[in-house]
């Protein structure tokens, strides 16, 4: 029987909220399980390229990332916010160790085509060329390994990449060896029947259900991405998908269960 | 019988040289030998500093850290250099990962006593804490740890910590179950009699040879302390130390004797 991992990633609006941020750590720290943290930073890397007075240019939510400005992602990412949560997490007793997806090579990505559109120094992961035995190292030496979005290409260029589809592709690369969880926190409580009312939260959504709603028009607008990602996880093997706020989403993990959208197949 | 293990570390001068890092780089990867790479970064984290008009203060070579300058070097060295150098290493061949003192814990510190002098969110190591294990645990898994002189404290407070001294903790910690070396790579070929001639190498220092070169005035300057932290390694277990540029002590590693200055028993 495969034992159970949480992948969870977590968001900037979280990490720009210092004490909940380590209260919400300090909880983690407390649970029992087998985590993996993904976390994200890109409000912190804005206002970063704001000082430096490197222009931001996003794309549909993207960041079109240039020279200078993958060095400020790099920085921001990988070292600031990175070392930041791992030092709480191991002051908590945790035994945590950050890295990127360059670290033991264990993202392996390449350099995203410059058609359509350029996106500069920006990887697509390579799926089929996950390193499963790279990260059963690691959780078998105990770990609770925090990763940021940033990898490098077989030349060692470094590269950014979408925190949300890291969490999907290391969920999906150990569903092999694990029973995976992937858990999207982020501001609301979960995926919403109205997006201005956080009580109108769907408890769970089936493909089947996904289909229905997204043809009446029930979910549009940036869930539709979220959760087509969500049912691509469950195809690659992840036993659930799960959204909602940080909080509610680390009780479910430890056994008390909270409103929020699980996504199953 | 102990095994050998090569605890380098690399300064700031051949940082900025991403061609000659490179190439160097390169010619690690291909050493068969066990190796624990330590790197600074100051020149690029005052330029950021700079570009972010924070005011840079140095007090006898070493940065004064206030709550803006813990952030840009943590940035910079655990961030930016860190993870170039592990993506080219691993990019080379060599399974490295990069970490700083705050993963797992690895180098325990405090923050270092405001008296007589407040050099703000700096630490001082706790070398009877090294947890050795931790490292055992990393050496084993066949890594190649490439190690940012930022670690933290109990409380998960980040602390800038001297990259030489880290050097020598590591090697110091670790000489119980291996046969540590110490390899201080800096931009001239090694003590040098004349400050002036690249020429004027002593090849070999022992510590009575030592005591008579400081009495007569032949070594002074910045060179004392570097040669008294050598010493202190000595003292605790390291088999040797070794003073000289980046390609000749990879050389000599490698087992292809080159001009710099050893430091002996």
């Amino acid at each position: 029987m495969r034992e159970p991992l949480h992948i969870i990633k977590i968001g900037g609006f979280v990490i720009d909220q210092p004490e909940r941020l380590k209260a919400w750590l300090e909880n983690l720290a407390l649970t029992g399980e087998r985590i993996i943290l993904v976390h994200g930073g890109g409000r912190a890397a804005s206002r970063l390229s704001e000082k430096l007075e490197i222009p931001i240019q996003m794309v549909e939510g993207r960041r079109v990332t240039d020279a200078q400005t993958i060095e400020v992602v790099t920085m921001v990412y990988a070292g600031l916010i990175n070392k930041s949560i791992v030092a709480m997490l191991n002051a908590f007793g945790r035994k945590s160790l950050g890295i990127c997806g360059a670290d033991l090579a264990c993202i392996p990505v390449k350099k995203r085509s410059t058609q359509p559109l350029d996106f500069g120094f920006v990887g697509d992961i390579l799926q089929d060329q996950f390193p499963v035995s790279v990260w059963e190292n690691l959780m078998r030496s105990g770990y609770t390994p925090v990763v940021a979005p940033i990898s490098a290409d077989f030349s060692g260029m470094l590269l950014n990449i979408n925190a949300d589809t890291m969490a999907h592709a290391i969920a999906s690369g150990l569903s092999k060896l694990y029973e995976t969880h992937l858990w999207f926190a982020f501001e609301k409580s979960g995926v919403l029947l109205q997006p201005d009312q956080n009580d109108s939260v769907i408890p769970e959504i089936r493909k089947k259900d996904f289909e229905h709603m997204k043809s009446e028009g029930t979910i549009h607008g940036g869930m539709l991405p979220k959760l087509q990602n969500a049912f691509q996880a469950l195809d690659h093997g992840v036993v659930s998908v799960h959204i909602g706020t940080p909080e509610d989403l680390l009780s479910c993990i430890s056994g008390v269960e909270k409103l929020h959208t699980a996504v199953l197949i």
